[in-house]
C-alpha cells in the first residue's frame, strides 16, 4: 500500500487512475464471435458454450419448478431469515423511490405531466464464481417486482454439476423472477440480448460481471438492447481523521480487497500519523485472513492520501468518483454534503460498506471505475421509463398556438405550424 | 401510404419494423477515424475537419461573447417573445421533475435516502442542416440549468461564413449555456468526449444527430463517457376512430413527414373509411406544401392499419413503441392508460404533437426505433445522480450484525463479516 503526503492537485488525475484494465480488442473479438453463435445457433450454441466455459453437460436450460421448490428445503434457517431481512428492506427502501408525478399546468389549459411504466421484459445477470451471489438477486430482481415488470428472466452459471446453489434459487423466487436459466459469461448476456427458443429477448439488461459480461452488455447496448450501466472492478474510497479507528478503516479497505485482486481501496486521511496506523493494522489483519493471497494482491493497488483537511479530502474523492464512499470523522454529515461523485455513501462510525452490501436496503449495483460522475446506481428507476403527457383544451391551444406557429416558421417547418392551424380553423 | 386491414398478430413485428437503417460497418469505421483523429490531434483535426465538412474555414472554434450579445439585437422581437415563452414552459414542467427524497428508515435505526446531484459536465449537441434547432437547444439546456451543472458546453455545425444563427446562441443564452463551440458532427461528439485544448472533456452528452452523430455518441459510451441515448429517425404514431378529422391526421402525419425522408408516421384506426379519408388528405395535403418532394418520401414509409377495435390499436402501438404518440378518438384518457411503450402522447383532439415539439413544456429529445421499450425521453433525470446514503447508529449496526454476517458468511466474503464486528467489539 502506497502512501502519499499532500500530492499536488495537478498530480491527482494521474495518482486516482484505475488500476489497468483488460485488452479491450481481444476480449472484444471473442465475446462478438459468441454472440453471433449465440444468434445464429440459440439454445445449441448456448449448450455448446456452456461445455466449454462452465464443464457442464446441460440437458435443460432452464431451471425447474421443482429445482426451484426443492431449494427452499435445502437451506439452513438462519440463511432463509436473513435473505427474507436484506429482501424486506432492500424492498423497503426502493418502494420509497416510487415517484410521484403530478400534473403540471406549464401555461393556460396545457397540463403536462410524466407517468412512469415499468419496462416489461428485463433480464438479470448473476455472476459464478467461488461464491453463490444471492445478494445481486436481491439487489436486481426487488426493484424489477417493485415496478412491475411483467417477464423478469435471471441467468447464472451453473456448477460443474448442472446445479445452481439453492440461495439463489431461493432468493430469486422471493423476489419475483418468472424464470431462470444455467447459463453464464458473454453467452447469456447474448441469448438475453437476442433470445433463443429457450430464452426470452428482454429490452434491458442488468448485473455485474467481468469483462467478457460487461464487453457483452456494452455490444449489446449497440443494438437494441439498454443495459445498467458498464461495470468494473469494485472499489471503495474511505475519508478518514484521527477520530476514526484505524483498525476498522483497514477492515473496510480488505472488505473491499477481498472481492479480487483488481479491486482498489483508498484512504483519505488527515493524519499522517492514523495513516501509517491503518497501513501496518491492513498488513497486520491480511496476515491473519484465509483470502491472504488474494487480499494482499489487490491492497497492492490501494492508496493511502494525507492531505491538509477534510475538505481537501473531499476534493480529492470528488475527483476519484468512488463506487462507496465511507466517511468516518467528526462533522461526517456537513462533509457529506459536500460529496458530488460517488455510488453509495457510508456515513459514521457505524456504517460498513458491507452494511450497504447486504442489508442497508440501498442497491450494491453501482457505478465503478469513475462512473460515478455520470451514472446512478441500479434504483427504481432503472426499470421504469417516464413517458411524458399531455392535454391540450381549445382555449390552451388558442392561446400557446403563436409560440408553436412562430417557432415552426424560424424553423422553416411548416408542416408543424399547419397541425396547429388545422385544428384551429375546424 | 400503405393501408393494412387488420393484420394478423403474428405479422405486426414485420409489418411494424422500422425502414432500414444505414450501413452501421461502413459508418463506425469513418467516425471511429474522425474520433482517433479528434483524440489526437485535438483542435487542429477539429479546424481540418471543419473545412471539409462544413466547408468553413474557423479561425476561433468557441462562440465569442461579443457574438453572443450581437445575437440578441439581430432578432425579431416576435421570435425572441416565442422562445422565451416556450423556455418558460419548459423550465416549468421539468422544474417540477425535482424529486423529493425522503430519509428512510428501513430498520430501526438504519437511515437510508437518495440525493439528487448535477451532473458536473454535460455537452450538448444541436445539429445543423436546413434550419436553426433552437427548440433543440432549449430542451437539452434548459434541464441542465435546473439540475444546475456546472458546466455545460454546445456544439453546433456553423454555417459556411463561420457564424451561428442568432437563435441558437440567443436561446443558449437564456436557457444558461456556458460555452458554445463551432464544430458539428461526428468530430464534434468526439471533441466533447475526450477534449481538446479549446473544448472541455464533458461526462455525458445529449441530442439528436444523424446516423455519424449518433455513431459517435455510442463509441464514445464504450468508453468514459455517458450519453442520453441512441437516436433515430423521428417518427409519429396516431390513434384515431371515426370521431377524429381525416384532414387533422393527416397534417399531423405531414408535420413528422417534413422531417426528412426516414421518418415515418403510422395510423391506428378502427375505421375504414377513416383511413382512406386521411390516405386521400395527406395527398392533397402533400401535393400542396412547398416541402412536398421530401413529404411524399417519407410518406412512403408511412402506414395505416385498421384495426376491430380501439384497444387492439394500443396492443399493436404498444408493439410499435412510437416516438410520438397522439391519441383523438372518444374516451382518449381511458386509452391513454394503457399506454405502455411511447415517448410523448399527446392526448384529444386538441394536441397536435408540434405543441410538444416547442412549447408544451415536456421535451422533444425522445426514445425512437422502438427504443420507448426501455429508454425515457430526457428529462431532469437524465442530468442527475441519485447517490444513495445510509446512516446507521450503534443500535441499529447490533439489531442489523446478524443479517449481514450470515449473508457475508454464506458468499465466503469473511473480511465483509469482520468490518461489522471489529466495530461491534469496540
Amino acid at each position: 500500500m502506497k502512501i502519499y503526503d499532500n500530492p499536488a492537485r495537478e498530480d491527482w488525475d494521474a495518482l486516482l487512475a484505475r488500476p489497468g484494465k483488460a485488452d479491450d480488442a481481444a476480449i472484444r473479438q471473442s465475446v462478438a464471435a459468441i454472440m453471433d453463435d449465440v444468434r445464429q445457433r440459440g439454445d445449441v450454441a448456448l449448450k455448446e458454450l456452456e461445455l466449454k466455459f462452465d464443464k457442464v453437460g446441460l440437458e435443460n436450460i432452464q431451471v425447474s419448478e421443482k429445482e426451484i421448490d426443492t431449494a427452499e428445503t435445502l437451506l439452513e434457517e438462519d440463511l432463509k431469515e436473513a435473505i427474507r431481512n436484506a429482501k424486506d428492506n432492500i424492498y423497503k427502501f426502493h418502494a420509497a423511490e416510487i415517484p410521484s408525478l403530478a400534473k403540471v399546468e406549464t401555461a393556460e389549459e396545457v397540463v403536462c405531466w410524466q407517468k412512469a411504466v415499468a419496462i416489461e421484459k428485463v433480464g438479470l445477470y448473476v455472476p459464478g464464481g467461488t461464491a453463490p451471489l444471492f445478494s445481486t438477486v436481491l439487489m436486481l430482481a426487488v426493484p424489477a417486482q417493485i415496478a412491475g415488470c411483467s417477464e423478469v428472466v435471471l441467468c447464472t452459471p451453473p456448477a460443474a454439476d448442472g446445479s445452481i446453489h439453492p440461495a439463489i434459487l431461493y432468493a430469486a423466487k422471493i423476489s419475483g423472477v418468472h424464470k431462470i436459466f444455467k447459463v453464464g459469461g458473454a453467452q447469456a448476456i447474448a441469448a438475453m440480448a437476442c433470445g433463443t427458443a429457450t430464452i426470452p429477448k428482454v429490452y434491458k439488461i442488468f448485473g455485474p460481471g467481468n469483462p467478457y459480461v460487461t464487453m457483452a452488455k456494452q455490444l449489446a447496448s449497440l443494438q437494441d438492447v439498454a443495459i445498467d450501466m458498464p461495470a468494473g472492478p469494485s472499489e471503495v474510497a474511505i475519508i478518514a481523521d484521527s477520530n476514526a479507528k484505524a483498525e476498522v478503516a483497514a477492515a473496510d479497505m480488505l472488505s473491499q480487497a477481498e472481492h479480487g485482486t483488481t479491486s482498489q481501496s483508498v484512504l483519505f486521511t488527515t493524519s499522517k500519523e492514523f495513516a501509517l496506523e491503518v497501513a501496518g493494522e491492513a498488513d497486520r489483519q491480511c496476515a491473519m485472513s484465509s483470502r491472504a493471497q488474494y487480499i494482499s494482491k489487490s491492497l497492492d493497488n490501494s492508496k493511502i492520501f494525507i492531505l491538509p483537511d477534510l475538505d481537501t479530502a473531499m476534493d480529492m474523492c470528488n475527483a476519484y468518483a468512488p463506487e462507496h464512499l465511507i466517511i468516518s470523522c467528526d462533522g461526517y454529515r456537513d462533509l457529506a454534503e459536500k460529496v458530488i461523485n460517488a455510488g453509495s455513501v457510508f456515513l459514521g462510525y457505524n456504517t460498513p460498506e458491507s452494511a450497504g452490501d447486504y442489508a442497508s436496503g440501498t442497491n450494491h449495483t453501482l457505478p465503478t471505475s469513475g462512473f460515478a460522475r455520470m451514472y446512478s446506481g441500479v434504483n427504481l428507476d432503472s426499470y421504469i421509463k417516464k413517458i411524458t403527457f399531455q392535454e391540450i383544451s381549445r382555449k390552451g391551444l388558442e392561446k400557446l398556438a403563436k409560440t408553436i406557429t412562430v417557432l415552426a416558421e424560424n424553423e422553416l417547418l411548416t408542416a408543424h405550424k399547419n397541425a396547429v392551424e388545422i385544428r384551429l380553423k375546424n
